[in-house]
């Protein structure tokens, strides 16, 4: 199934690729990327990665090439020998399409109360991984694939946190909240991109356990009444939602949408 | 004007204290604070903050005891220093109430698209000063003025640029953003704690004038075509906003208002 954004020739970056929404992203990334592709995967777990790369390859039909590249995220000086990385070999006009998926993310200390975050060397390696590893990771980006050469696509994978707080996340809900806004400006600024923020549901992650093991009461019973209502996601269905919304491309750019096409 | 927020023996922490709304709010505090009063005011600029005090002292008519403590938000290292400062010798009990006034801001590189920002280290300095510093002095107010002993209100400076995405400055709406999702977050867990973000509108200050000339004839236009149909307001008339907020004390906590009595 090929289209404007998975067809022939496509780059495509997925950070957090080693488990979870990013590899279900990568799986089915996978069937639908053209010859000539190039599938970069990202993470702190090469184990993980290449879990992921044996699913791609298991899944893909075609002459696709799967790249892994580890790296942690909370350490903004090594950021740019990381990026490198990512886009290494990536001449221009090697490519037609150049897809980033911001996927990685952390949660933070799901025991601290927003007012208990007092250690800065803390905070800025949150927001490092979760913030401006993003901003720098898209300048990249844009910076390798110039507007003239390729058809550019960003997606920022958010979270319904990003607008309603989640006891004992402040860090997670504030650095969705700010990734937002960023890619809002930048759609903006730059109408030649497709910039889409996503917000894929609440799924049956690691990531969910986690929260759901914060120790927070309200927290918990929150999940386990979603989880009995039948609202708790498989990634490979909100990814399978995601690659549908980018083949159709009728999003706005700049738009904020939910798994449940809700729009905010 | 005595009040439960005024009233007698009030600690107030104004950041940004040196110039712009930060003054108008110190100035106009000072005729309201009661007997036994510490009004404690930061910046960068010594010689405005000793301005902004000779101002409040012109204006007060009680026994206002006004601290002036220089520093420079950009620097997460010298956090820790400039905090104990600002709370230095606020033993428990001397204060019925406390209040804590995040007013300091920086615009970033105005100059700059999203997609251009490409220096960690800028980007890491610009979160340190509006939004880190924000979190890491939040918690230590409350750990200064703990539940037990005193009246606790925080007040978060916001923006509509939190919002509406304004061109050319994707750090200041992704910094409001996280700022106005991360005091929601603590009103929900800190429910004895009253949280306001408040926007201020656009204000005559030296910050606007900044907005204005960052080149984008978009943003210029949009700020001339304000100030011709009179929406630029004083720092004095939004200051005397805020502070008629909280003495009628009837918002809920965590809500985001504006100087138009909007909501977000």
């Amino acid at each position: 199934m090929a289209s404007a954004v998975f067809g022939p020739a496509t780059f495509c970056a997925v950070t957090g690729g080693s488990r979870g929404l990013g590899r279900s992203i990568a799986v089915l990334l996978a069937g639908r990327l053209g010859q000539g592709s190039r599938l970069v995967l990202t993470g702190r777990s090469l184990q993980g990665l290449q879990e992921t790369k044996r699913q791609v390859e298991e899944k893909s039909p075609n002459q696709l090439e799967v790249k892994l590249v580890t790296g942690d995220l909370e350490d903004s000086a090594a950021h740019a020998a990381h990026f490198c990385d990512i886009f290494a070999d990536a001449q221009q006009g090697t490519f037609k399409n150049a897809l980033m998926i911001h996927n990685a993310a952390t949660l933070g200390d799901g025991t601290k109360k927003a007012s208990e975050h007092s250690d800065p060397q803390i905070l800025t390696k949150y927001y490092a991984a979760n913030l401006t590893s993003v901003i720098t990771l898209t300048s990249k980006f844009m910076k390798i694939f110039p507007s003239t050469t390729v058809r550019r696509t960003v997606v920022n994978i958010t979270s319904d946190s990003a607008i309603n707080p989640l006891v004992n996340h402040s860090l997670y809900c504030s650095g969705k909240a700010a990734r937002n806004m960023f890619f809002k400006v930048m759609a903006e600024e730059d109408p030649d991109v497709r910039v889409l923020s996503y917000s894929p549901g609440p799924l049956d992650t690691d990531m969910l356990h986690t929260v759901r093991s914060c120790g927070n009461k309200g927290v918990e019973d929150l999940l386990t009444s979603m989880e009995s209502s039948g609202m708790i996601l498989s990634p490979a269905d909100s990814a399978e939602h995601l690659l549908n919304l980018l083949e159709k491309d009728t999003f706005q750019s700049g738009d904020f949408l939910d798994i449940f096409n809700f729009k905010y």
